[in-house]
């Protein structure tokens, strides 16, 4: 017979292998870690805490109370009897990070800890600058602790679907191969980012390309989609290890801020014509997804990118589908189009591949199916908490200055 | 009858224009202050000296003698009549640059401010990231003075033809028609780095092309190709307004370091098979190409991408170049292979459009032209001070690591 507890049904797959998580105190790294930790692989959370420090800055909070990461690592021992190791520190820094790598000694980093929100490298430009110095620099340092400290440590590197923008051509995983003038060749596939954090991305992943090739660094692009939902198996054993919940005109995503605005009773504001079309992901696919690139590494010199995400939907089909199982909980769902505070095209064509996960075995989540249990379920439950000043679009892409935006960004408006 | 002096054939085409050029105490920057200073613009100098620091902090020096940039403007006015205003700073020092903004006014900036050697670039982690993070964090602190201070300013901004490294079709100016799946999208040209240096210009543009969409900037980006020569009508009016000639293993360009070699009798050493093949382009184009993109200005929120270069060639072609002419000069030239530290293919394809500045009325030196009058003559005049030890491949791709290395770097090995 099984044991109970969070780490019955996964399989002990990680035998040991040594899995070091950057920014694993954060949304998808946190039930990425537990992820991994139930299945026998040996995670360090390395985290620096700048999101909680976002957040206590900017006056916001995530929906779900979630417990320090001190308090989460303590109880996940308890209640699977598994140890995640702990560094606290930014990875900007080489002194800390080279004695984290250099203790830890990871077979593969996987690297989750950048300033991942859109509208806050738009809030002015001290933040802009932090974005781009923060995510650049880290990466470049876990590059360089990867060829000096640990040269055949596999890097799984979080970017994201956005640093293709939205191009008129169908969206390949990574590269494109071209036929110009008579030549054919296949090149990094081109990137047009719509924000300072989006061009960021494109700025790791170039820095990264030529660093395998270089170096011989082995490495997984992966291209996330925007992740939706709240229940992972492991993070659901215990209320100290809830995930954490963004729905602020900051961090959250418009599908978050909708779920929220549902089940509080407040029309779903759409941005602007509402034709913009992402891919989607649940949150317990990101966290196969990364154990799937993780078990099949990618080979030294090799740089590997993947399109993660399961589903493409418009923010008109998002309200849609929020209204539809909005109202099987009885909520009362309209939609009220506002402003578009960013600068996007509002109807485009959208056509992203998606296939190398699926083929390495991703069985995806439908976000259909995850709406009640994964995302409103939640926001009913803790719809108390929401602060609906909070929601608003804080950000606006055309009026970025340089004026220092602290706290008033996200409460004064 | 016109009045003697370097100020005598030139047009007044400025009539007081105003332009801030950043970086106007480096090689390319100081030609082109004279050069717009003589034509009648109103020319503001900003720069925080970095590359003079970087010659004294690694043992390298300049083959020609260069004056203080406070000597080089008094001369400038002594013989000219003419006044550059100087503001020493650094451009990712936002007090500095806001005010230097805000005190001059630009309708043009042109920028040349960066760290641009890729051997440099390579030395050690310290300096791979300083190069990406002075270089990013100084243009996007250039884009967000113009959004601001001065949103109606014309941004010239210094890109360089690496960016794009050697693929397999044709290099066309900034962007690529794609016709994929049966649909049509014209694209940023996917770009390849091959140092973090080069690397750290491909995240400039791509940061440069969203500020053109977002918030309407204009700026005509010039990916130039190996400028050569020492000579322009400006630099060469008195012995304190003279260029640098820059022939070490870290700021020395091929080219430049077998003129020196030929000047002093050393073979000219060939990095591997030699096959390497790039745009190049004299000196005196350069002051043209940026005067003609300052006449010419981009529209607001159009980024217009030029490739600055006139002629294409191997190294290989360089090398019997340099010794078919030196040998109309008496000297002796013969080729010694030697290892490539550099990581980059030895042969490949290379075909690089370059017509829309001629278009715009460039018409280029020849290499094969200027290889006596403003190279080997000054590589002899200057022979004596030639130290052989600087011109050795100083730092290789494989080995960039984290010890720091600072007068090590050139002079130890
Ligand atoms: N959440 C999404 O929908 C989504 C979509 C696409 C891509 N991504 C990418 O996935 C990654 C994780 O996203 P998330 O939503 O979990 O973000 P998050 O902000 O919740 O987590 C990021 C974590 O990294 C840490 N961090 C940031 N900078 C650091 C530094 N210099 N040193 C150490 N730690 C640092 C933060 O403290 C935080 O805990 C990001 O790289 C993001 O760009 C996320
Ligand atoms: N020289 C070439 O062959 C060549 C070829 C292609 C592109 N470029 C580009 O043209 C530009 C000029 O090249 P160059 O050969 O004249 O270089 P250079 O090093 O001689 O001049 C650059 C100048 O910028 C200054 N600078 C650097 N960082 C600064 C900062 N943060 N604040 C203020 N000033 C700063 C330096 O002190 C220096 O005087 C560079 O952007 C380079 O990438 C040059």
């Amino acid at each position: 017979e099984k044991p109970a507890g969070p780490t019955a049904t996964a399989s002990s797959g990680g035998a040991g292998t040594r899995v070091m998580i950057i920014g694993g105190d954060g949304y998808c790294g946190w039930a990425t870690a537990l992820h991994l930790s139930a299945r026998g692989y040996e995670v360090c959370i390395v985290d620096n805490l700048c999101r909680r420090q976002f957040d206590l800055t900017l006056g916001l909070d995530t929906l779900t109370p979630i417990a320090t990461i001190h308090d989460r690592v303590r109880k996940w021992a308890e209640v699977s009897g598994k140890y995640i190791s702990l560094q606290i520190g930014d990875i900007c820094d080489w002194e800390f990070l080279s004695q984290a790598f250099t203790s830890f000694q990871p077979d593969h980093v996987v690297h989750f800890g950048e300033q991942r929100s859109a509208p806050y490298s738009m809030i002015d430009r001290q933040k802009a600058v932090f974005t781009q110095t923060n995510n650049v620099v880290g990466t470049l340092n876990v590059l360089f602790a990867i060829k000096e400290l640990k040269p055949d440590c596999h890097l799984v590197k979080l970017g994201t679907m956005g640093e293709y923008g939205t191009p008129n051509i169908d969206i390949e995983e990574g590269y494109l191969t071209v036929t110009h003038n008579g030549r054919t060749d296949t090149l990094p596939y081109p990137k047009q980012g719509n924000s300072f954090y989006h061009l960021s991305k494109i700025h790791d992943s170039t820095n990264m390309l030529f660093t395998c090739k270089a170096w011989k660094v082995a490495a997984t692009d992966l291209n996330q989609g925007v992740v939706y939902g709240v229940r992972t198996e492991e993070t659901m054993a215990d209320p100290l290890l809830i995930n954490r919940y963004d729905y602020d005109g900051i961090f959250g995503t418009a599908l978050n801020r909708f779920v929220v605005q549902a089940a509080v009773g407040h029309p779903l504001t759409v941005y602007g014509k509402g034709g913009q079309t992402r891919g989607f992901l649940d949150i317990r696919d990101t966290v196969r997804c990364i154990q799937i690139a993780v078990d099949n590494p990618a080979a030294r010199g090799e740089m590997r990118v993947y399109n993660q995400f399961t589903e493409q939907f418009s923010v008109n089909q998002l309200a849609e589908i929020v209204g539809r199982e909005g109202r099987k909980l009885g909520l009362d769902v309209v939609v009220q189009n506002v402003p578009n505070p960013r600068v996007e095209a509002e109807e485009h064509y959208y056509n992203a591949k998606h296939t190398k996960l699926v083929e390495l075995g991703l069985q995806p989540h439908l976000l259909a199916d995850s709406m009640i249990d994964s995302l409103l379920e939640f926001a009913v439950q803790y719809r108390d908490r929401v602060r609906m000043e909070l929601i608003k679009p804080a950000v606006d892409w055309r009026k970025t200055g340089v004026k220092v935006n602290t706290m008033g960004a996200a409460v004064a408006k």
